[in-house]
C-alpha cells in the first residue's frame, strides 16, 4: 500500500511530481516523452509538472537537439544550480563539510584535521560551523537541509547518544548546537550509515552492506536504496558483531567483537606497526600478513553472519577496510565462501569504496538532496 | 515517497478503502465517525467506502447502539465469515494446515505426525493436500489465497531452494505442486519467516526478531509490521549466525553456527537426553544444567549481533526455545545486557511465544490476510 495518510488530489500532485523528478535522475536526462513512457503518466500530464518543475528550478532544459525550445523533443535534466545538500562531518580526529548540487555533483569539499578529543563540544563545533559556511559559500547554490555526520550512536532526535571514542559528548545535542551557528534546521546521523548512503549514489548499488572504520569499525545496511535505521537509528552496528566470543575485551563492554579484531588498533597491535602507511609498507612481512589474515577473517565471519541474516548480496569495504582491501579480501571472500547458507543460490560480491574519507560527509549532504527528490514540494 | 506508480482516482480509491478497512482493523471495531477521525478522511467519503466494504463482505455492522441500522453510530468490524487464508505446512516430521478468518480467529487447524523424510514429496503433499481440504471444508469462510510454510530456504517464486533436513527436496516446486492439487495459486514461504508474522499478530509487535527451532535454528525480521525478505528471500537465517568459529562443522558447511550450540541435537548430545521431554525431566542435573547454559549463552551472543546490526529492542523465543526459555533466558539476557551497544539507551524485550508448533501454518494462512486487509481491492 501506499502510506498512511489519505489520498486526495494534492498528494496525487505531490507523488507525481516526485515520480517525473525522479525519472529525469534516474535518466541522467530524458524527454518528457521518455518520462511518460517510463512513468505511465501521460504526456500532457508530464509536460504541467514538468514546467513546474523547471519554474521552480529544480528541472533544467538543454538545448533543443532539435525544434522549439520547451518542446516534448528537449532533453531535461536536474538543475545543477538547484537546490543542494550540506553535510557536516565530526570525527575523532578531523572536521569536513560538502555541499552536493541536486544533479549529485561535488559543488565544494572542506576537510581540516583537528583533534576534536582535545576540544570542547562548542569550540569543535563552532570551527566545523565555518568549514560549512565556507563550502557552502564556495558551492553557488542554495542548500535545501543540513546533515551532521557523528562517530556514535545517533537517535533520531540527532542526539549522540553514545560515541565510545569520544565519551564525554555523549547526550549532548550536537545538531541542535550547530543549527544555532548556523542558523538553520540541522540533523544528524551515524558517520557510516551515512557514508553507505553516498556507497549507494557512487556505485548505484541498492541492497548492501557497508563495513568500515579507523580504530572503531562501523557499519550501514541499505535496504531498496534506503538506510535501515532500525527502532530508534542505532542499526549498522557492525564493529560489535561477536567473532570470538572469548576473544579480547571490547570498548562496549563485550568480548571478541569484530572491532578488537579488525580495527586499525588491533591491526597495530598484531602487526607491531605504528600507523597505516608502515602497515601497508609491510604487508607482506610474516607478521603483518599474519594480522591482515587474521582481520579478514574476522570480517568475513561478521559479513557472513549480516548476509545469513539480512539476504543482502553485496557487501562494501569503506574505511581503512577499503586501504586494506587487496590484503583482506582473501581470507574474508574465503570464509564467506563456507558460512553463507544460500552461497550457492545467489551469489556474494565484495566491492572496494572509492571514496575514501569523504564517504560521510558526501552521504550527509547527498541524504538532503535524495530527500528533495523524493518530494520536490518539501523545497517550493 | 509513496510508491512507483503513477496516482489517479482508482489509485486514491484503492489506497481509501484499505485506510478505512485497516482502521476497522486496528480498532476492532469502529463507528464511521470515529474512522474518520482516524483516517483524516471525511465522514461522507468513509460512509461510501464503507457501504462498498459491507457490500463486499468485508465489513460487517454490527446491531445498532441506538438509531437506526446503516446510521453512523453503528460499529463496524471486520466480517468473521469474510474472505480468511490457507495456510499448510510440510515440515521434517509433520503437515498441517490452518484457515484464519477475516477478522484473525482460527477457524479450522489440521495438524498430522508425518515423517516427511521418508516420503516422496508428491506422497507427502498429496497428504498435505488433504489436510487443507479438511480445514477449508470445516472452516465455512472462503478462502483468499493458500500460503505453504517449508524448512528451508524458499525463493521469492516459491521454490524450495535449500533444505538442510530435507536434503533431496532441493529445487522442487513445491508451491506449484500443491497448488495443482488443490486447484488454486500457492505461495510458499519459510517456516520460521511465517511463525514470525503469526507472532507479529498474536502480539501486535511491529519490529522484532524471532529465533526458533527444532533440529534447525531459524529466525525472523519483522520491520515495521512485515517480514525483512531480503534480496531473494533467504533472510532469517538466524542458525547459521557464527557463534564460536572454531566450533562443531555446521550441516551448512561452516562451523560453530547458533544451530550447532542451540539446536535439538546439539542440546540432547550436551545433556545425553534423546528427547525434549528428558531434557525439561533433567533441567536441574548439572549435565542438562551446563547444556542450556550454553545454548542460552549462544544464543544470547548470536541476538546481540542482530540487535547492534538492526536495532530490534525485541526479540520472541519460539519453537522448542520457546519451550525451554524458562532455562536458556538467564544466560540469554545475560550476554545481550554484555554486547549490545545501544543497551543503556534502550532496553531489550525478551518474549516467550505462546503460539506452539502452530506459529508457522498460523502465520502462512494470516499472511493472506493481511494482505486482503492491506489492498480489498484485491478481493472484490
Amino acid at each position: 500500500m501506499i502510506g498512511a495518510a489519505p489520498a486526495g488530489q494534492h498528494t496525487v500532485r505531490r507523488h507525481n511530481l516526485a515520480l517525473v523528478l525522479g525519472a529525469v535522475a534516474a535518466a541522467g536526462r530524458s524527454t518528457r516523452a521518455r518520462v511518460a513512457e517510463a512513468t505511465g503518466l501521460t504526456r500532457a500530464t508530464v509536460s504541467v509538472l514538468a514546467d513546474q518543475l523547471l519554474a521552480a528550478g529544480l528541472l533544467d532544459e538543454l538545448d533543443p537537439d532539435r525544434g522549439t525550445p520547451g518542446r516534448p523533443g528537449n532533453p531535461l535534466r536536474l538543475n545543477p544550480g538547484g537546490p543542494g545538500g550540506l553535510g557536516v562531518e565530526v570525527n575523532v580526529d578531523y572536521l569536513a563539510a560538502c555541499v552536493v548540487g541536486l544533479d549529485g555533483t561535488v559543488r565544494a569539499q572542506q576537510v581540516l584535521g583537528f583533534d576534536v578529543r582535545a576540544a570542547a563540544p562548542r569550540a569543535a563545533l563552532r570551527r566545523a560551523a565555518r568549514l560549512a559556511e565556507k563550502a557552502r559559500a564556495e558551492a553557488g547554490v542554495p542548500v535545501a537541509g543540513t546533515v551532521l555526520a557523528l562517530p556514535g550512536l545517533v537517535d533520531l532526535t540527532g542526539v549522540l547518544c553514545r560515541a565510545p571514542n569520544l565519551p564525554s559528548w555523549d547526550g549532548i545535542a550536537l545538531a541542535e548546537m550547530l543549527g544555532a551557528l548556523l542558523g538553520t534546521d540541522v540533523e544528524a546521523g551515524n558517520e557510516a550509515n551515512l557514508a553507505a548512503l553516498a556507497e549507494a549514489a557512487a556505485t548505484g548499488l541498492r541492497d548492501f552492506v557497508y563495513v568500515s572504520g579507523e580504530v572503531g569499525v562501523g557499519g550501514g545496511v541499505v535496504r531498496n536504496g534506503r538506510l535501515y535505521t532500525g527502532v530508534a537509528g542505532f542499526a549498522g552496528e557492525l564493529g560489535h558483531i561477536v567473532v570470538d566470543p572469548d576473544g579480547p575485551p571490547c570498548s562496549c563492554g563485550g568480548s571478541g567483537c569484530l572491532e578488537q579484531l579488525a580495527g586499525l588498533s588491533a591491526l597495530f597491535r598484531a602487526a607491531g606497526v605504528d600507523d597505516v602507511d608502515e602497515l601497508v609498507a609491510r604487508a607482506r612481512e610474516p607478521r603483518s600478513r599474519a594480522a591482515l589474515e587474521t582481520a579478514g577473517r574476522a570480517l568475513g565471519i561478521a559479513l557472513a553472519a549480516t548476509v545469513n541474516l539480512l539476504d543482502v548480496r553485496d557487501v562494501v569495504l569503506g574505511g581503512v577496510q577499503a586501504r586494506l582491501a587487496r590484503w583482506l579480501t582473501g581470507p574474508l571472500s574465503a570464509e564467506l565462501e563456507r558460512r553463507i547458507v544460500s552461497r550457492e543460490l545467489a551469489p556474494v560480491r565484495v566491492h572496494v569504496s572509492e571514496l575514501g574519507s569523504y564517504a560521510a560527509v558526501r552521504g550527509a549532504a547527498g541524504s538532503v538532496v535524495s530527500r528533495v527528490v523524493a518530494d520536490p514540494l518539501s523545497v517550493y
